[in-house]
């Protein structure tokens, strides 16, 4: 058991923060709420990056990028997004020396700004549809913060797409949050339920929200990426309009999906263990790292180094340049080195020995489970990529079986209560309430309704008011 | 001659602007002095982004992230840079609806919060070096803004290393001032000369700083990177101090480097013709768009089209995903479909038509010198590359005669002045005067030391203090 580690039974929060701490993944800005992402924290977030973006151009998307500051005004041009987002707005007030006219916010999020030159760049229905996404930092004053999962400033992406009909922008919808639900699932070993989020719990200024909401292992919900249906509410507040194939003037159909850094805090409240980090290979920017050992220093130096960094050209050759490491750090203990890769997360380790090495052999001890195999060197290429692969696996499923095990369908509110206070977890139940009895429910609960799945398509009677035909809802406290 | 885009020679400020708007590159944003990078122009510096960032990886760099927001306070640690940064601030002074105890600043740069976090980070000459990069937005405050040359909001990347020895950290500067040097040559095919700056015209805060400085298409000159030798300025004003293997504490020597969306500038007034922009291929996002052509509607989409898309697939196998597009905006006239690519600055263009298939060949055009070639469909995937490799030496070639054009050597003040007057350019001349004589320069004439190159070591008389054994500068008017 790491003794730099609170065990997450003894006080999760302070466990998730250990695991970032002795991770080196990020740590408190000077500026209050904010954070600033370290090496191997932004290597997780590239490595991200790069599934999504790549996901993004294969479905027709580009990148562009739009100012930090937007004007107060361009806010309170839809009434909702002000009311929503103003209260937690930072505000430029001076700049260059002098007092501005107009107060400047710096960007909780660009529907507005972007909406803006949409109206500038959209024309005829021969300029649709726009899809654009764009990566940047944006900026929700917090109170409380917590590292990745709420910080002031945070990064993202946000895309933006701007359609000529109802029935386009809606499929946009669906098939984004369908890309989110995919990379989670694939790339992140994350198991998300994908659904549509209640009225309560809404964008600010959207018709409809979608979201992948996936189950942390203190049993509380994550909403880990949200799509927005904005019907023709931000083309009507900034006049996105469009000569139709008629020549007559028609509003667009807009709509907004982000992932963020808080993807990250998903992924260590999910796989991590008691010892630090764990990540699913895919996503581990250092997918393997190799020990030379030995109290021989010369042979340590001319046969075992040498053999090693050799063994780490091969399989970089496979996985990827710069995803296999070699450990050289020979002033340190065996038993230190291995625990600083185990606490960063690495999730295959080859320790490579004098006698491991005369049998053509390396030790492999996965970080998921810490299983130990003896690995023939001249066969790595083959079986360090299916190890990996089993360990992605075996994370999925493992966290999958977590949430069924924590999942339970219930009829009416006071088993509902009694799961929420003696196990937690996610409660499905049909559901017809409103935005009044949702407020009642978390009043008294602390629970909200997460979505209601996509997957699952069944009504019955609400568990709350009694109605008929009623759709299934998951409700869970959350983060 | 294109009707939408102002000749250089008329007037080269419009002109500027005019490529940029054809090509859809840029567009000012709502705020003052900000803009907004439009997906052809975002996609060009995804292109750029590409090749520093691997460049930085492959010297050992990791890349992070800093938040966006620093104390004045901070700042103010160091007087040079309070001094060259605070006045071009931009200050947030409320933030979550309340006005905020200390007003917090928009990095211009991220030296003072880094050096911060860096002065928690490094104990031990272990520690050290830390070699970290940060891609992000800064913002200085213009009151004059011209589109990627000069906004008040700009994307860059901003290396900060921590050395343990002054020999280190001087080694370091050097070595990304090469990296620079090299992909502004090989891939950006923009000739610079790499050299020191003169006192006046250092970082604010720097012992030294190295420069990168190309010649634009009006004979000014443009900055195109900076690396930084700070000395110990910053590790003393933020106390990263380290213990040596003595056990004696050490103040660091820290380097910053940082090239910027300004390169797209670069670009642009490097290579653009009076038609639009001419992108060197390794940079351009889109390298071959491929034209399917005929007046029968049934054989262009039976057989000329399927034959484009199979064309663009191979392309693309050897080019890189993306990279070739084929056009199918058949509403469009085909003069105006070739206008619009050229004036995106496509390199190649492949037009295929009825007899082009029938013959089993395609008609290639180039870019930047209208060459027409005839190439074997059969053999595209060997031709092309070379074809676009010949347009980047070309490309190369050309600025670097026109920079060699209009390079002079003077040895007195009426020549200077007479050959700026006249021509304009680059001025070479042994220079030995200090922050004095620079100003009076300036004022003179509008010129400004460029650098002192590294390529030249030779000595001289001074052009202007008549002071022997002067080292060899470079004068120009400058962005």
């Amino acid at each position: 058991m790491a003794r730099n580690i609170t065990p997450k039974e003894q006080d999760y929060s302070q466990w998730y923060l250990d695991v970032i701490k002795t991770a080196e993944l990020a740590d408190y800005a000077p500026v209050r709420g904010c954070m600033v992402i370290r090496p191997t924290g932004y290597s997780i977030w590239e490595s991200i990056q790069k599934y999504f973006d790549e996901a993004f151009k294969e479905t027709g998307h580009v990148n562009a990028y739009f100012p930090l500051l937007i004007p107060i005004s361009f806010l309170e041009k839809e009434a909702e997004h002000v009311e929503g987002f103003a209260p937690e707005c930072a505000v430029v007030t001076h700049a260059g020396g002098e007092e501005l006219e107009e107060p400047l916010v710096i960007r909780p999020t660009s529907e507005t700004v972007i909406g803006h030159m949409y109206s500038k760049w959209v024309q005829s229905w021969r300029d649709l549809p726009i899809l654009i996404n764009q990566w940047a930092n944006v900026m929700r004053w917090e109170k409380r913060s917590r590292l990745f999962l709420r910080t002031s400033e945070f990064l993202w992406q946000e895309g933006h797409t701007a359609h000529a009909t109802r029935e386009e922008a809606l499929e946009e919808t669906l098939k984004m949050l369908e890309v989110y639900r995919t990379i989670m699932t694939e790339i992140l070993a994350l198991p998300v339920i994908a659904g549509e989020k209640s009225e309560g719990e809404r964008f600010p200024g959207a018709e409809n929200t979608f979201t992948c909401e996936a189950m942390m292992s203190d049993k509380k919900a994550l909403q880990s990426g949200t799509s927005h249906f904005m019907g023709q509410n931000f083309a009507k507040a900034f006049e996105i309009q469009f000569q139709n194939q008629n020549l007559d003037l028609e509003y667009a159909w807009t709509t907004s999906w982000g992932v963020s850094t808080r993807l990250i805090g998903a992924l260590i409240m999910t796989h991590s263990d008691n010892d630090g980090l764990i990540l699913p290979p895919r996503v581990a920017p250092v997918k393997v790292v190799i020990m030379p050992i030995s109290k021989d220093e010369n042979k340590l130096n001319n046969s075992i180094l040498p053999s090693a960094m050799e063994l780490a050209n091969r399989l970089n050759n496979v996985l990827g340049s710069r995803s296999v490491v070699v450990d050289t750090e020979f002033h340190m203990r065996p038993g230190d080195r291995f625990f600083s890769h185990l606490q960063r997360g690495v999730p295959l380790r080859l320790e490579l020995g004098e006698r491991d090495l005369e049998q053509g052999a390396v030790l492999a001890v996965r970080r998921d489970n810490r299983e130990k195999m003896l690995l023939p060197i001249s066969d790595v290429e083959n079986s360090v990529p299916v190890i990996l692969e089993q360990i992605h696996n075996d994370l999925y499923t493992r966290a999958l079986n977590f949430r069924n095990d924590n999942t339970f369908q219930v009829s009416d509110f006071s088993e509902f209560k009694s799961i929420l206070e003696t196990n937690g977890g996610f409660i499905k139940a049909y559901f017809a309430g409103g935005v009044a009895e949702e407020k009642k429910i978390k009043e008294e609960t602390g629970a909200t309704v997460r979505c209601f799945p996509l997957e699952d398509t069944s009504t019955g009677k609400c568990f709350f008011t009694g109605k008929d035909n009623a759709k299934m809802a998951i409700f869970a406290r959350s983060y």
